[in-house]
C-alpha cells in the first residue's frame, strides 16, 4: 500500500482525529496554545498521516551524518579558515556575528579556550528533490536544534494509529509498511550525558554536576525540551537546570574557572544552548556579559561560540567546493557528502560570485534560487522572483552578507495538518532533519564520541515559503519509508 | 526527613508548582477540563506532596490482596450463598440489583454461563486509622476500577520532584526517603492480556482477538483509560476497542456464541467494563439488552455479572463474621484478612441487626458510624449525626438495603491540592486502593492467575465527606513510606 494515500470517509477521519488528539494529549505531544495558561495544554500541530520518503535517500542521510559531524569538528579544530571566514562575515554583520566573535576572543586566556572540549548537537536539514529522488542539504545547524522530544512522539503516534488500523477505511490493515521512529530525546540526552561524564572524569568536580540549559523566556514549545530533561534524568541520572540568558549573571557564579548554579552550588558540567542563537535575544549588555561568562569557564559548551559560528552558511557554501571539502574529510567521505549538495554561490567579487550576481538579477534564472543571509536563524530568506527586487534595494557592499542557493525541486505530498483541533487539507512540503552528536577537542582535534542521533520531519503547506512550527505555521511530521 | 512536611517559601512553591504542571502536561497526567474542548487538556488534580503511609500498614495491604481475590473467586464459584444474598438484596433494590440479577439468570444456558471463566480487576479501598496506625477496609470494588493510568504517573511525578530537590527549600536534598511507584497501568494490562491469552488457547478463535472496553460517553477521565490501552498494545500487542453501552447492540454481533466487533469482525476475547456499574447508566431497555448480549457469549467478562454482584456491601459485611470468612480462606489467611476489618452491621432483624438499629438511632453512638446503601457506586453515604434523621424518614422495610459501618478514625495530613492550576491548602484525608487481578473459573473454582496489581492513593479535603476525583473534588495522590 506504500506511497498511496489513505482514502478515509468522514466517519473514518473523525475517528482518526479523535484517536490522534487523545494520544497526543496523553503522551506529551503537546505545546502551550497561543493563549497561555499554565495548567492547560494543546496537542502540538502534526500531520494526520506520515509522509513518504524513499528508503535509499533516508539512509544516505543517516550514513553521512557522522562524516559531517567530523567535518565541522575538524573545521573548528583547525581554526584558521573558520577565523578568516568569521572575520569577514563580521564586517557585514558587526552587530551579531561580529559580537559573537568578539565575545569568543574575549573568552580566550593566553589565546586558548578555558575548556577546549566542545559538544555538538547538530542537525542537518534536507529536502527531498522529486526530480532526482534524492535528499539535498538545506542547512547545517550547530546551535539550539529543536524538536527532539516531539519528533520521537509523532513517530510513535503515527505508528500507533497505523497499528490500530485507523489509516484503513475498514480498520483491517496496517496501511503503511514501515514507519521508523526516532529516539531523538534519548539520543540527545545520551550526547549531553557523554559530555557530563567526560567533564567528571577530566575535571574531577567536588560536588554534584548538573547540565545547565539556556532557554528562551515563555517558551510555548517547552514540552519538547522537558522530554529531553526527563530522558537525561531517567536514562543517566543527570539533572538539568534551566535559566534564561537574562538570569545567568545573577544565578551563576564562577570560582577558579568552574561554573556553579548559585542556588545549590552544584557544579555545571555542560552548558546547553536552546536560546541565544539569534540577534533579537541580545538586547542588553547583560546578555552579552552572560554569554561571555558562560563561555569563559571549564563547563563544556553545547555549542561553544566557535562551533556556533561554524554554522555560518558561508562555511556550508564553501564546503560544496570539492577542494575545500577534501581538506576536512577523506576521499570516500567526500564522495558521499557531495551527493547531498546543491549549488551554492557567494555574492562576492570572485568568479563564482560574479556569476551568481548575474543569475540572481536575471528575472528568469532567479526562479531557480533562494537568497539567504549568512546569519543563522531562518525567517529572512528571499525567494525566486523576489530576489532581483530585494538586491536592487540593498547597498552593493551588503551583498556579501548573503549566499545564493539553488532551490531544490521539493517533493510535495497530499496530507492533512491538524492544529488546535482543526484539520487543514493541502499539499505539504517537508524538511528532513538528521541529527548527530559529537564530543571533540577544539585544540587537539581529538574526537571522543561521534554518534547518529535520530531524525525529524517537519512539514508545512506547500503554499507557504517559511517553516517553523513554533512560529505557528508548519508542524511536526514523521516519515514512512517507500 | 520522613513524616515532616516541606517548608517551602513562596518562590519555592511557585517553582514546585511550575515543575509539577509541566511534568503532568508532558506525561499524560491529564484530564479534560470542565469546559470540554477536544484539543485542550488540563493537568489532573493532584497533591503537591506525597502523603505519609506507615510501611507496615501498606505492606499488609499488599500482602492480603491475593487472599481477598481468592475469597471473592471462591464466593462466586460456590454460587449458593451469593445467589441467596443477591436475591434478598434484589427485593430491596429491584430496579438495579434485581435487574442485574435477572439479566444474569437470563444469560444462563441450561443453568450455566456460556463462558465460565471470569476476570476480576479488583480494588480494595482502605483508610489509615490514626489511632491504631493500621489500614482498615472501606470497600471492595469488583467493577470499573479507576485511576490505573493516573496512579502510576502521580507516583512518577512525586518521585521526579523529590529527586530534583523541589521539596527541599534549598534544592539540596531528596526530602522523602521512599516514594514507591505503582505500575498499575502495566499490571492491569497484564491482567487483560492473561484473559486474552486464555481465550485464545481455549476458544481457538479464527481471527484476531481484541479487548472490548465499555466506556461512559464523554469521559473527562479518558486519559486514565487510554494509558491502559497503550500499555496493553505496547506490552502485549493486544488491541482494545471502545464502545459505550448505548452502542453495543448496533456495533457488536454474536455468531455461534462468539462476540465480534461488527466493523472489523475481530473476535472479542475480553469485555472490560469501565461503565455499567450504576443505575443511572441503564436508562433504556437497549442498555439492559446490551448487558445481556455482552454476558451471553464466549468472551471473558471483566467482571461477569455474578462477580460484579459479589461486590455488594452485604457480602463485605458478612465476611467480617469470622465463621463465614473461614469458609472461603484458610486459617492463616483469615487471621491476616481480619486485621483489615472494621465492625459492619446489617440493619435487619437478626440479633446483630437489632443492635445496629439501636446504635444508628442513638444521637451519640451514631457519631461512630456511616450508613451505606448495599448498592455499589458511592455518593449516597449517610454520615454520623445525619443517620438518625435519615432513618426516621426511610420506611422500615427499606432499612435492610443499608449497612451500618464503624467509621475509621482516619489520619489527616497537611498537604496541598492543585486543581486547574490553583493551589488549595488544607488538611487532607486519603484512601488507599490496593489492586489485584484474578482469572478464575466460576464453575470449577479453578484459579488460573492471581496477582497483585499496584496501588492508588486518592485524597480529599478532610472537610468534605465524599471522594471522587472525576466528580471535581478530591485528587490523585501518592504515598511515601514512613
Amino acid at each position: 500500500m506504500s506511497g498511496t494515500f489513505p482514502a478515509l470517509d468522514e466517519r473514518g477521519q473523525k475517528e482518526l482525529v479523535g484517536a490522534l488528539l487523545q494520544w497526543s494529549l496523553a503522551n506529551g505531544l503537546t505545546m502551550y496554545p497561543p493563549e497561555f495558561n499554565a495548567y492547560l495544554v494543546a496537542h502540538a500541530p502534526v500531520t494526520l498521516f506520515p509522509t513518504p520518503m524513499p528508503k535509499q535517500a533516508f539512509e544516505l542521510g543517516l550514513q553521512v551524518q557522522k562524516e559531517f559531524n567530523k567535518v565541522y569538528a575538524n573545521i573548528v579544530a583547525e581554526k584558521k579558515w573558520l577565523n578568516e571566514v568569521v572575520e569577514t562575515l563580521s564586517t557585514y554583520d558587526p552587530e551579531f556575528t561580529g559580537k559573537l566573535f568578539e565575545v569568543y576572543q574575549k573568552s580566550l586566556v593566553d589565546g586558548k579556550s578555558v575548556q577546549p572540549v566542545s559538544l555538538g548537537l547538530f542537525r542537518l536539514d534536507y529536502m527531498l528533490d522529486q526530480v532526482k529522488n534524492e535528499i539535498k542539504q538545506i542547512e547545517f545547524n550547530t546551535v539550539s536544534v529543536l524538536f527532539g522530544g516531539l519528533s520521537t512522539r509523532v513517530g510513535q503516534l503515527h505508528q500507533y494509529l497505523n497499528k490500530l488500523g485507523y489509516y484503513d477505511r475498514d480498520y483491517l490493515y496496517e496501511f503503511y509498511d514501515d514507519i521508523p521512529v526516532s529516539s531523538l530525546d534519548h539520543d540527545l540526552a545520551r550526547g549531553l550525558a557523554q559530555a557530563n561524564e567526560h567533564y567528571r572524569n577530566v575535571c574531577s568536580p567536588s560536588t554534584t554536576t548538573v547540565v545547565l540549559v539556556i532557554v528562551q523566556p515563555n517558551e510555548r514549545n517547552c514540552f519538547d525540551q522537558r522530554h529531553l530533561e526527563y530522558a537525561l534524568l531517567s536514562d543517566h541520572g543527570v539533572k538539568l537546570v534551566r535559566m534564561t540568558l537574562e538570569e545567568v549573571m545573577k544565578s551563576t557564579t564562577v570560582r577558579e574557572t568552574r561554573l556553579y548554579a548559585k542556588q545549590t552550588m552544584d557544579e555545571i558540567s555542560v552548558v546547553y544552548f536552546r536560546a541565544g542563537y539569534g540577534p533579537d535575544e541580545y538586547t542588553t549588555t547583560n546578555h552579552w556579559d552572560a554569554r561571555l561568562t558562560l563561555e569563559k569557564n571549564l563547563a563544556i559548551k553545547c555549542p561553544s561560540l566557535l562551533t556556533q559560528l561554524s554554522g555560518a552558511k558561508k562555511i556550508q557554501q564553501e564546503l560544496t567546493n570539492e577542494g575545500i571539502l577534501k581538506h576536512y574529510v577523506d576521499e570516500k567521505g567526500a564522495v558521499d557528502l557531495a551527493k547531498t549538495f546543491v549549488k551554492i554561490y557567494p555574492l562576492d567579487d570572485s568568479t563564482q560570485g560574479l556569476e551568481a550576481q548575474k543569475l540572481a538579477q536575471d528575472p528568469e534564472q532567479c526562479e531557480r534560487f533562494v537568497l539567504k543571509p549568512q546569519r543563522e536563524g531562518g525567517g529572512n530568506n528571499i525567494y525566486k522572483k523576489d530576489i532581483p527586487e530585494y538586491l536592487a534595494k540593498l547597498p552593493k557592499d551588503q551583498w556579501q552578507a548573503y549566499i545564493l542557493m539553488e532551490i531544490i525541486n521539493p517533493a510535495t505530498h497530499k496530507n492533512k495538518i491538524i492544529r488546535l483541533g482543526k484539520v487543514y487539507d493541502e499539499e505539504i512540503l517537508s524538511e528532513l532533519g538528521i541529527f548527530g552528536t559529537i564530543l571533540f577537542n577544539e585544540d587537539s582535534g581529538d574526537i571522543y564520541q561521534n554518534d547518529n542521533a535520530g531524525f525529524l520531519l517537519r512539514s508545512k503547506f506547500s503554499s507557504s515559503n517559511e517553516g517553523g512550527v513554533a512560529a505557528g505555521f508548519g508542524c511536526v511530521d514523521n516519515i514512512h519509508l517507500v
